[in-house]
């Protein structure tokens, strides 16, 4: 709040639902709040991803929804992602395993430059990513819906998730993909749980067809204290701290684009409700 | 062999220690045997540490003796120290440790930006890690016999030990030096492990001084089964992997400098007997 009211000097900035507010800026809403404002005109989410706003059939979707694009989130994911890629490229899952069974045993190591990664979803967060992965020296492949070849993302020896949750893309991290993929790959994913199917994940951990993820979200967060996840020694589990909005960072890109919004200019991060990100 | 007969197609390469050779390329050789060639004119080692040679009281140190000079050895240390930067950089020990305790914890994540790395020692392979790091977005201190603000470095969140082991170096990584860094930073230790007086080590991390030590190399390698190194978790133990010398393009540089040293040119690499480096 107080970082949107140093952004905002010129509005009545308040938390209380029940003002009726012409703009919402919105994280997770409890679903029938946006609905409730007569006098809404446009919501702008303070996150990059818009899924959980567009699965509340209340959502008031004949407004402009714009998600967050803040170049401060993108340098955030491309550093985890980057952290991730290298942890994965130099081996560090099978280096801890071999040092909790005091194991010394060098491994073979190629440099970055042969260590194709692939992101499928090639957005704003990706192309940080990717831009930084290349500055590294991994050669990196793309899939969006616009651009790009999946066949060369699951080739790849590391793959990054970084697609938005919407109706197509739901559960598309599933058996038939990982058969696609490259025999020994391994999967970060850092967009949504419901990518995921989890069972199917754990298979292919045991086949060896992957041989381990970093995953950073889950269907249920936080992650139930029971799952399996937890204790496997293919999975590192992050609680959901990839990309964190910076409320400074994230304030002042908010403002601008209330600004653009007022003014009649194209919005920044504009979401297409029919496509679903 | 291979790799070195292929480099260098007009001279006789052999493993042979008894064969009286001009010219030497040596990695880690038996004491003695050096000082058992008669003929022997030029020491070149595979390797870019050079004190296993110097501390053989029969090396001979009146011949000229080079380290290896290798951009591919550079680029697979960048790699490493930037995987361990990284690692250190997200947090990676502590949500470790919050996974093996089932524990779903946010903690507050800086920028690469705000996350200052130094360097001990600034020869070849640090400012190839510098620069890596530089290009990530780390602010990099650095510190040499010539050069570099060693206060600098020991305020840094991540120290790396690029040191050559020297009786200068030794032991430089005590109680007193630990005493001086950031409380709660963390150390890499890339370079040799007579560098580090271990028990201070271990009492650093006792006392949260250190968070947590990545160590590549050791006192004795491997590192014996009871070492407390082992099992203790804020240490990771690598198998001393950081940069491993590769024949091919190890053999490339070898053949240039005694190419070099053929045609009474400057060694890539020569090392001060009296600097021990
Ligand atoms: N873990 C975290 O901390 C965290 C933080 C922030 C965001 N996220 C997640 O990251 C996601 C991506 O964010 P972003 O800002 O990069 O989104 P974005 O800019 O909207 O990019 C989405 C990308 O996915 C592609 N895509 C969408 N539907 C597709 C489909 N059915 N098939 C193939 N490609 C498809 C889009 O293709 P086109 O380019 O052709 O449109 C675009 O390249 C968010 O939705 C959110 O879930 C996670
Ligand atoms: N873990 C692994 O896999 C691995 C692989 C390769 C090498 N290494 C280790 O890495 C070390 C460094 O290799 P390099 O090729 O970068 O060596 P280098 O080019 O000789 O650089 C040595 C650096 O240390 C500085 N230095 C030497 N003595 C010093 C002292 N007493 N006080 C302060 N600074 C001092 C030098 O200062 P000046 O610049 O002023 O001369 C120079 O900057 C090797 O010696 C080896 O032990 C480890």
């Amino acid at each position: 709040m107080e970082a949107l009211r140093n952004a905002l000097p010129n509005d009545e900035v308040t938390a209380d639902p029940t003002v009726p507010a012409e703009i919402a800026v919105v994280a997770n809403p409890a679903p029938g709040v946006l609905a409730a404002l007569p006098g809404l005109r446009f919501v702008q989410s303070a996150w990059a991803g818009v899924d959980g706003l567009l699965t509340d059939p209340t959502f008031p979707k004949h407004l402009p929804l714009a998600r967050l694009v803040d170049p401060a989130l993108g340098e955030q994911m491309a550093q985890a992602v980057a952290a991730h890629v290298m942890a994965l490229h130099r081996q560090a899952p099978a280096y801890r395993a071999q040092q909790a069974q005091g194991i010394w045993r060098q491994l073979p190591q190629p440099l970055a430059q042969d260590r194709p990664v692939g992101f499928l979803g090639y957005g704003e967060l990706a192309k940080a990513c990717a831009k930084l992965l290349t500055d590294i020296g991994f050669p990196v492949a793309f899939w969006s819906r616009s651009e790009g070849d999946l066949e060369a993302v699951l080739a790849s020896d590391i793959v990054v998730n970084l697609l938005p949750l919407t109706p197509q893309t739901r559960g598309f991290l599933s058996a038939s993909l990982f058969a696609r993929m490259k025999p020994g790959a391994a999967l970060v994913n850092v967009a949504r749980g419901a990518h995921l199917v989890e069972a199917d994940l754990l298979a292919a951990l045991a086949s060896g067809q992957l041989s381990h993820a970093v995953l950073d979200v889950f269907k249920t967060e936080p992650l139930p204290a029971a799952h399996p996840f937890w204790r496997h020694p293919q999975v590192t589990v992050l609680p959901h701290v990839a990309a964190i909005t910076d409320p400074v960072s994230a304030s002042r890109q908010i403002a601008a684009n209330i600004a653009r919004f007022r003014a009649g200019e194209p919005l920044a991060g504009l979401v297409s409700s029919d496509a679903g990100y």
